[in-house]
């Protein structure tokens, strides 16, 4: 566990009894695959979706509440991420996730391929442990379903020379903020929260996953390798399409036309040259303002919840994450 | 559909009716994908996991059954199966699979390993809106996994040169017999035959998923490939020592040595002569003799089962299936 949540003391002990348990569940006869899971889980994710999770379960009635239960269903949701990761490198080929060497480049796309699926499993035995019998066995059904399908439309666009925001929100609604607003609506769910915070947490959810993908993606613009341990201008080289880029595109199509014609075969040179245009037409900037007003939304829906600490510190951690360092 | 089940016309149109719900499962809106599992559901796979399902389905009380949620669950083990068979291809990188070309061959391993994913997906809706609140969602969800951990020792003894039987057994055990068990457990379970029923339908449903295994691995070493739809002694080639060549090596370990030292760089002509070894020493026939005793407690059990229609059907089957050109 990393620094991150020092001044979230409930929620950073929370997320290591989390750990703990996925450590616990991951245990399997392949050692090889147990440690690259366990590393996987340490090795410096935030683990923002469980921390979501049990700042919402915060907002609900703690009298009611299943300890044991709530770092199951966080765990879920961190096993259903971790599985996602690992398959989405093997899509692109990463070599380096978290600023670590990724499962499938250590240990190859075979293993990397199984592991996912493994973890799918450990998933859905975790929700057969905690909601067998609920409504939300469904829910987490539909929502892994949309996360897929999230997945699929972003690789079916990719390259895609007249991709659109609407292409962009389709894809980034299924593949991040389905599981941020699974997660929060998990929380006030199982936390026992009122009705309405449900309806709020889903939605708060939804708009925080859409603000974090979008910053997320406007890293590859803005950061360099050090700061976000990952290569830059991977998403563009790759040929994953982003909001900053569609902003400037709409711009001026025919400035871009040159470059991405090149699909796969664009040079790092070339990759340099359009996330230069994308700056001088305000991608980044434009982009932003997206992603703050996404972030407005979920703040005004926060300041709609019960006054409690739950809520303090969910006002804080959304600042704090969608407010950094740009 | 094949015609394989010309000879059992209930279960051929219960298996028709399968077939159109994994047809209406699998709409989404990739089209591609759509039309890739459709042709993967119809291309000549004998649906036998969900044809032992419905057969013991028939032993149990069709008074009390529903027809609607025995189609769901029947489709809910082919989906399952095809998600691993999607997922396999991409390890074994195989052209072929069911006679057709496989998905990944066709559209890459990337959508491979995301149309996989998504039929566990399909998998677990299916599960949720057919057993939600059962105690069948833990058994599934814990047969999911041997599946899986079955598909990962058989990747982890991957040209392992003293390869043993309970090796062997150990990967078979999970890889196939796990899901032939869980699909005779649940027809029993579900047709709501009795609680002796179900106990024997678990244990046969497990012999006959070793011989079915068995048998496999045997047609490597003796069919051809028109018949066989797929490559032969492909599972020598890419490592995977199956109980033919356990038997064998058990006889002259020294007369193998200088054919698997080679692993994965085995040519053809070396391919064939160790093919060619194991047949002089007896271990296709050892491994049918094997498989024989196997496919007999499955036999003898069946014959525990209170006669009617399914358990007549149920003999057929199994003697066709495990009897077949050897």
């Amino acid at each position: 566990m990393n620094d991150f949540w020092k001044e979230f003391p409930i929620i950073q002990q929370q997320l290591n009894e989390t750990c703990e348990l996925i450590k616990h569940q991951v245990k399997i006869r392949n050692k090889e695959i147990e440690a690259a899971l366990i590393e996987l889980t340490y090795s410096g994710g935030k683990l923002l979706r469980p921390a979501f999770f049990f700042l919402f379960a915060q907002i609900g009635d703690e009298q009611k509440q299943d300890h044991k239960q709530l770092i199951k269903i966080a765990a879920s949701i961190e096993i259903l991420h971790m599985a996602t990761l690992i398959h989405d490198d093997i899509i692109d080929d990463s070599p380096l996730r978290r600023g670590a060497v990724t499962l499938q480049s250590r240990y190859g796309k075979d293993i990397a391929v199984y592991t996912g699926d493994l973890l799918f499993t450990e998933f859905f035995e975790l929700l057969a442990e905690t909601m067998n019998g609920s409504d939300f066995l469904h829910t987490n059904a539909s929502a892994m379903k949309r996360l897929l399908l999230g997945e699929l439309d972003q690789m079916h666009t990719r390259y895609k020379k007249d991709m659109t925001i609407s292409d962009y929100l389709r894809s980034i609604n299924g593949k991040t903020a389905e599981l941020f607003s699974l997660s929060c609506l998990e929380g006030a769910h199982f936390g026992h929260a009122c009705a309405e915070v449900q309806r709020l947490a889903k939605r708060i959810g939804r708009h925080i996953g859409i603000a974090f993908q979008v910053y997320d993606d406007i890293l590859d613009y803005t950061a360099d390798v050090k700061t976000l341990k990952k290569p830059v201008l991977e998403d563009l080289a790759q040929g994953v399409y982003t909001l900053p880029l569609i902003f400037a595109m709409q711009k001026a199509p025919e400035r871009f036309a040159v470059y991405l014609e090149k699909g796969a075969t664009i040079t790092d040179v070339q990759a340099a040259e359009t996330a230069k245009l994308v700056h001088e037409l305000d991608g980044v900037n434009d982009a932003k303002t997206f992603a703050k007003r996404v972030t407005e939304k979920a703040l005004d829906d926060i300041k709609k919840l019960p006054e409690c600490l739950g809520k303090e510190q969910l006002t804080l951690l959304t600042e704090m994450l969608l407010q950094r360092s740009y």
